[in-house]
């Protein structure tokens, strides 16, 4: 019952560069994805000994499009500020290379690609994957590209997650790791707030139980709902107060409950303008990736076990007022790796916006990022 | 078109003892309302002085059955453990009073409640109430019970912004106030997580643009999905932490998407159960009365002219590990009292149970509002 028509712009004629696999890929859970894809997108050139290559690794709602403009929403790349000719991952320098994730809704195989099996849409069928399962898919990317050692692999939130899981699956293949405001697993707070959200998107009645392509429709409402209790978990109280404090709407209706205040229009349009570019499924299952993200879990909750012998330089990044992946988190990783003498630093930058810091111009981390790779140079 | 069917347990039937007005009540937004009612509880017994009365104001979802048994769950009052014989609040010494507040579903006048004018449902029809609203009516039941001057008013959250407004209003007829967790103005953040709270239930096809009462039908999943929203914000982190960490659920089934994880069947469950005690427009309109709470609007955003010349004993108390009403808001009031002088004192408890603790058994809580109310008997 596959339906050509989409409500929302993520439609598949949108042409996306992707690499499909001529193999299944094995996931964590012991299934075979068939042949899955990757969709990607490339900055700058490789050298030709293959060491300038930094992999930049998205975020839970980010896509391949990091730098120049992203083809669906015509806005700019969400790193477009560090990543280009001079930037801090500077073009004319080095070759940067983002995927989107497995499980994604840009072109990479997830739950709105197409089943080979049986030529429907995958919904819910699709198999649970996981933080490991998305590196495993980008390490086929890496290999396509004949890239033996990746001078880098950065990424800050779930991105931070993926880079924690290059870390310690393929350390030979990185020289240098930077997560940034990320966590080595995910606490009960967060797991809360994301199955609020899915909560907000199965009972949207147009889900369908995750069907909702064979009845050509989608829960817009629900995953609007989904994205503003998120999107006020990566501010702070400080940035909402000096964003919109109490300030009341121009026009405001008097419609008690149609929003009086700035910060709930601002918060409607977040919503809104998601879901023009998101895909439900999707974030069903990458919200469930990251809840389900516990690198100690394998070691008997002993994270330094998972670092022992660990050859690669880390940078961890933190900002003093992320209060969803707080400074505390980092410094778990980071008393791990140092109980294996590992070469790490750390640096809290301090900022008043939250979570997302890592999205925004915060001229310190621009800064440490720029230190830090021309330090490694040498 | 009223219905007498409900599918939830507050019915018309349910006797509370209530105190109705025989005149209308003004309201901030200069509004008249007819004739309403209010329901409540007392413990203990009034003194031939009259001057062992303390008002308890109870919180967002709180209600009159501030001890004892609550007739529609069946389960203890709020402050059980505080209100009682030879508890803190010690029947055999005090005369407690308890009050539902103005717009709430549990006997006094709210959106649940017919309006006398056309005998049907307010629903949203129901004006635009505030703190001070709800404030005015209690001081009609004071005046009522022919109380000159209350021992005490203290309360928590919603129910410390009625304290402070009580403190501004009528400071000649409170002897002591005792606002906990609560602040003199609901913050941006604050107003977001209610807003997308009211978004989850406007969303709900069964809310019927507020008049699911003329429909038979209730939109408890949008009211669950509320609730489970405030929740996470009622907890903190360490909260969490402790009492769920990353356990899964026993039993889990393998659909990935119906909860794996202990914290998300909490959640559910704090959800459903709510569902069935509270009605969905008393949350629209009692969230929206706390987000229009700003005590230092009528003063240019200068608090300390709110408390000028004020007589009474305030008691300021916090918990370190309250984010949604951090101890810093606390302190901003004291600050404000203290520039003009008055009588304050100030407690930050510490506490991992975040703003819930105020309902929590927490032995520092009870030592301290003992103290507090022994020490202020002479």
């Amino acid at each position: 019952m596959v339906s050509s028509k989409n409500i929302n712009n993520i439609n598949s004629f949108t042409h996306h560069p992707t690499l499909k696999l001529g193999k299944p890929l094995k996931l964590e859970n012991g299934e075979l994805l068939i042949n899955p894809q990757i969709a990607y997108q490339i900055y700058g050139k490789l050298n030709k000994k293959k060491s300038n290559a930094i992999l930049v690794c998205h975020a839970l709602t980010g896509d391949q499009y990091a730098s120049g403009a992203n083809p669906i929403t015509g806005k700019k790349g969400w790193w477009s500020n560090l990543i280009g000719k001079n930037k801090v991952f500077d073009t004319s320098k080095y070759f940067i290379i983002c995927s989107n994730v497995l499980g994604g809704c840009m072109g990479t195989t997830g739950p709105k690609s197409i089943n080979p099996d049986n030529n429907k849409y995958y919904g819910v069928s699709f198999p649970e994957i996981t933080i490991k399962d998305m590196v495993n898919l980008q390490k086929e990317l890496i290999d396509y590209l004949n890239i033996e050692k990746l001078l880098c692999v950065v990424g800050g939130s779930m991105g931070g997650m993926q880079v924690l899981e290059w870390g310690i699956n393929f350390p030979e293949r990185v020289k240098l790791l930077i997560p940034i405001a990320t966590s080595y697993k995910h606490t009960a707070q967060n797991i809360a707030f994301h199955e609020v959200g899915r909560q907000a998107i199965r009972t949207d009645p147009r889900w369908y139980n995750g069907n909702y392509e064979d009845f050509n429709t989608f829960p817009s409402k629900g995953l609007a709902s989904a994205r503003m209790i998120a999107h006020i978990t990566y501010m702070s109280e400080k940035s909402f107060s000096l964003k919109f404090g109490r300030v009341k709407k121009e026009n405001s209706l008097s419609k008690i409950f149609e929003g009086n205040y700035e910060v709930e229009n601002y918060l409607q349009y977040q919503g809104i303008s998601f879901v023009k570019r998101f895909d439900a499924n999707s974030y069903m299952y990458l919200t469930r990736a990251m809840d389900s993200f516990d690198l100690s879990e394998e070691y008997n909750g002993k994270l330094e076990h998972a670092f022992k012998y660990n050859i690669s330089k880390w940078l961890l990044i933190s900002f003093s007022s992320d209060w969803l992946f707080p400074t505390s988190e980092s410094k778990e990783i980071v008393s791990a790796l140092t109980t294996n003498a590992c070469n790490v630093s750390f640096v809290e930058i301090e900022s008043d916006r939250g979570h997302d810091s890592f999205l925004l111009e915060v001229p310190r981390l621009y800064k440490i990022l720029q230190g830090f790779l021309k330090g490694a140079e040498n």
